[in-house]
């Protein structure tokens, strides 16, 4: 079985982009089993990713491509392999237990290394599997004390991605600036509708038909980071908006599952305020 | 085959409302096929709606339930019968045309007594489908002015729905006054999110994963009528925003599309800023 | 706060049935919240579900319907109750570790009596949430002894509905009579399609767009019993076999919980071979 | 503005094809916008799709590709533009007149050249957009029979796709081999389930939730065609067949138009009995 690696890349648009990718990885004995490649024309830029295979040097191939591609590239080449995350999570179970129950039965490729929260509820959930839980509770701290403990736990660990299931405090763009990219939130309405607080009580006001969930990466204004998933359910006059946030919760996991499987497979990339999803 | 009725009954809720409306059904010969009830706790208020048959007086089961259901109630008691619709539209040719293609195939339960436009451009549909086609251009007029004109040609039809089928001009609430509760549009997002022009460039901007199309009824405030339906289609990022336009047509007209059979069909209370869909 | 009820009656159709059922709760002091009526008009058979309140007598309410509709009735009046399930499964944790989870968090409106399952492995799972777990291997008997021994188990327990949460073996005839209309098994295809085993390599095979799994009762005919609730999610050609079996997980086990929830809240009538849902 | 090409290629895996493509584009002046490549791993075949502009020699970039690729290959190299189809029906116009309002819009990349029916009924629809209707009825005649007359009228034209839009005959081998893998039927099911007759009869005696529809590409056997597109709407209990019927019309029309659009776009491959949608 030959090894299995991933290749992502993304930089200004020229003509003969493709060739060049595709000749490094021929000449260097790397096999493309899948790849899609897009030119965002408005903005001139390519994004290229393959599934490859092959008994390949990394570091060769990325030396030869950054010297092609030019300064203004990003290049990501890795073998497939378990990432790590951490999850973040305040009083709610489903999200984070959908997270859970995945990895207990081997479906995530992922290592949890830990779970934070601002509340302690979720501790007798997230014993039963052994993983590390840090209770920082917020109270009596301002925004930047609290986070400034975040930050302090979270230094300990080497992080690929951090999950927010629920964690229902806003992160300063300061805290941000510490993982770009790498932090994935799930909001509990169909973005940008419904912005902010209690999205299903807002949701029940306006009378809706349909409700639904967004995960995004989190950038530094609130609800509006890139969007790498969404997905709907339909609701009724009968539905009071605790029946739709009741509803609701089984669309939020499913969405934010969705979108941390498309990062660990290394298949999203930002792309100024959108994701591009191959 | 027995006579075929619908009833619809909305007053404030009390106990005993459905035993009081099923005795005077049940006392006037009318059998009751199926029923659906809702009491919207928050406001106190019962809704009702039956398809029932029987050799029955309208007016006497009119009157009777009046007295008992008192001065605040709204009672309709109808045959079942294609009603009369009015389309208004601007230049684009999906969602009339498949009103016009249901109407062909005998599949609408209505009468399109007329098409009213301020561009000639579809005309040479129309006019296919023998339907009178009225073009009242507002070139030059005040948005009054041109209301007027629309009103004037309107009152000589026996409206029971005014359809806007990407109408692309604001109606004032003067000219809404005149039909309430009978004019149902078709917005190009998934409501709330993009309200107001271009909402397809608005979605191409943020990033979106799913883009929607939202039919209500007009009221005052444009965009904010009482949804009656909503559906959603998925797009990525290989879409432009004239991507995600056409793509959203299929949407729009078979949103706008199933809001009309609702409403042609009895099927549609309001209820406030809501409606509620039996 | 008044007492709250679920009414459900199902029985021959004929003229005044709605008068009949809301004059006895009017007469006894119930309030109906809502209430939906169907008539299956083909094997002219009445359904009715109302949610009500008051101060009422369930056997006073009882004797007087069942006077009043005759001994075809199928009459049942029961308090808004947490009711009790056993699980059963095999080998994969997704659905159990759903209803888990939500049992967990409170959100599932049921007591997890035992479960049960012919293999060991997800006992660890099970330990975690202090649910007895019953290990019933199948190994070396004949299917009517191995059912005799899950029988012996479940004759401990009082059993609103045993749910099967992918259970991979066929249970007969003889076994189903004993829980009728109370076992709800999710089945891991869009039925009637790829009925058998393994939907996913089926579907695989055929090139099929869009994948879904189906809740239904279990009657005597494998996968043939009525549909409680179904959902799809969407394939390409890039998945293999053992892709839209990871990815079906989700739907499985969202359909599942749709499934169960609705029977928990007495949603459901069999009507034949299929169901109402209200 | 430069032109706009689409090209397809597919043919034998092996290392290095991406490569080898991407240079012969590249040294003949095509620049990739976007493109797709697959490799069914299990069936060792490599499928490749870009759009690409450039002042190009089709004829030159051809011949370099066929040489490099060998004769396995399916090699397509087209400028972007309309393409010809004939629309064959049978009575219901819903899926003929969606396609006739859309190419009324100029919204379909296609000229319709004629419509064929066994049925004179749709002739009054076609009239109205002037275009030839070829009424061919099968009364008194075999199928063999009918099927030449067909084909007599077929031949006059230059076709690209002939589009099946609710044509409710089976055609036979020997007819579709005259057109391979250039017919797209619409099948008013959930394929694989309910093939053959009054699919939405089934669907009601089954008791299913939800109905869809499918459209393939049609070879020898009936309904067994590649898979191009599916969807599907929900259904409940209250519903007859004729409603799924109704109501599954809006499915069929928007299934058959997009997959219409995906063969116009030049996006489908066939891979055995499966497709590859880029």
């Amino acid at each position: 079985m030959l090894n299995s690696y991933i290749i992502k890349v993304d930089c200004p648009d020229r003509k003969g982009l493709v060739y060049d990718v595709s000749m490094v990885l021929y000449e260097n004995d790397a096999n493309i089993i899948t790849n899609r490649e897009f030119v965002d024309l408005e903005n001139r830029r390519f994004f290229f990713r393959a599934e490859i295979n092959g008994d390949i040097s990394v570091s060769c191939i990325e030396e030869k491509l950054s010297k092609k591609l030019g300064y203004e590239a990003n290049i990501y080449l890795s073998q497939r392999k378990r990432k790590n995350i951490v999850i973040m999570c305040t009083k709610e179970a489903h999200a984070l237990g959908d997270i859970l129950i995945k990895h207990y039965s081997n479906e995530l490729n992922a290592n949890i290394l830990a779970i934070l929260s601002n509340y302690e509820i979720l501790s007798s959930l997230v014993e039963k599997f052994d993983i590390p839980y840090h209770f920082i509770p917020n109270e009596g701290l301002s925004r930047a004390e609290h986070e400034e403990k975040i930050l302090h736990v979270l230094k300990n660990y080497d992080i690929n991605y951090i999950v927010l299931a629920k964690y229902m405090r806003i992160l300063t763009p300061e805290f941000v600036k510490n993982y770009p990219n790498k932090i994935i939130n799930i909001h509990h309405s169909f973005l940008p509708a419904f912005i902010g607080a209690n999205p299903y009580k807002q949701a029940y006001n306006r009378g809706v038909k349909i409700i639904g969930a967004t995960a995004h990466m989190v950038n530094d204004n609130l609800d509006e980071g890139p969007i790498i998933s969404q997905d709907i359910i339909r609701v009724d006059h009968t539905y009071s908006w605790r029946d739709m946030q009741k509803a609701g919760k089984n669309v939020e996991k499913t969405v934010l599952s969705n979108a941390l499987t498309l990062a660990l497979e290394d298949k999203v990339f930002i792309n100024g305020n959108k994701t591009i999803i191959f």
